[in-house]
């Protein structure tokens, strides 16, 4: 007999909001990809989402309201895809999620880099790249001298990648 | 078409673990509500597991080598459950996401309050909890004058609710 409830829990409650690992993955490509287009989050998807998945999970956060979609000015024929500050608030939650996981998980080398940055960093880094998200999601104004955070993770990744690949002849 | 690939990202990684909510919810009670026997897990659950779907969680969760099964010293028929090393970890990933589930879902009173210490008490409180749960799921020393983090959150609790209910009448 099932006989499932729903309850006031916190963590029952976060669990129930994510769903399936699909909406937290197309949130980490917006997040850490900055990937706000329909084309580029699919194309440039690691773990090579379905169309019709990425359709049903974008359908999924709107309504959550974890993101929001609207047109881009730039390409008149095009949405972009936004981050709300519900989801932007969910950086700690990646950032310990890739500490455990680079601890206990066979990750590969050069994906490992930001997560290694993330934990290192620790809630200072993540206030700061929280700060960024909500400038380049929300419009917020961007202070002067702040930590650009996403170019410092995309550059890690590159070089970490570039060590990998010379390693492998 | 499903074209689904696996991705050494740790994030991702990390979601093939958990698989599903009923897993975590499974880690969540034997961590912060030290339930240790099938049964307990079972009666108290305040989501209401199936019993089917503990069992089978519970298998899945030693296959990960998040728990480990043993007989119970105590209780010659029960089999008593153990978080691993590795679940242990998870403790910053519970902190987050419950500090994250407190601030944007609609989370009861009582059961907030938890999250809410463990938000507040950042890093320095995880380490002593974890600390806490190595000595009684791994057996390890506990350090004299160690701060008695689970009694704190279940008395946290507990105050909370009475408030709650005497507010209710």
């Amino acid at each position: 007999m099932r006989n499932e409830q729903r309850s006031g829990c916190p963590i029952n409650l976060s669990l129930e909001v994510f769903g399936d690992r699909w909406s937290l993955i197309v949130l980490r490509d917006m997040m850490f990809g900055n990937r706000r287009h329909f084309r580029e989050i699919l194309s440039r998807s690691q773990e090579g989402i379905a169309s019709n998945i990425l359709s049903a999970r974008l359908k999924h956060l709107l309504d959550l309201g974890m993101i929001t979609k609207a047109d881009d000015p730039s390409h008149k024929q095009k949405a972009i895809y936004s981050l709300t500050e519900k989801a932007i608030e969910l950086v700690p939650v990646f950032a310990t999620l890739g500490a455990w996981g680079r601890r206990h998980l066979p990750v590969s080398r050069e994906l490992a880099i930001r997560a290694r940055l993330l934990e290192e960093g620790g809630p200072e880094l993540w206030a700061a790249f929280m700060e960024e998200l909500r400038s380049l999601h929300l419009g917020a104004p961007r202070k002067p001298g702040a930590r650009p955070v996403l170019a410092e993770l995309r550059a890690a990744y590159e070089r970490e990648l570039a060590e990998v690949e010379a390693e492998a002849g």
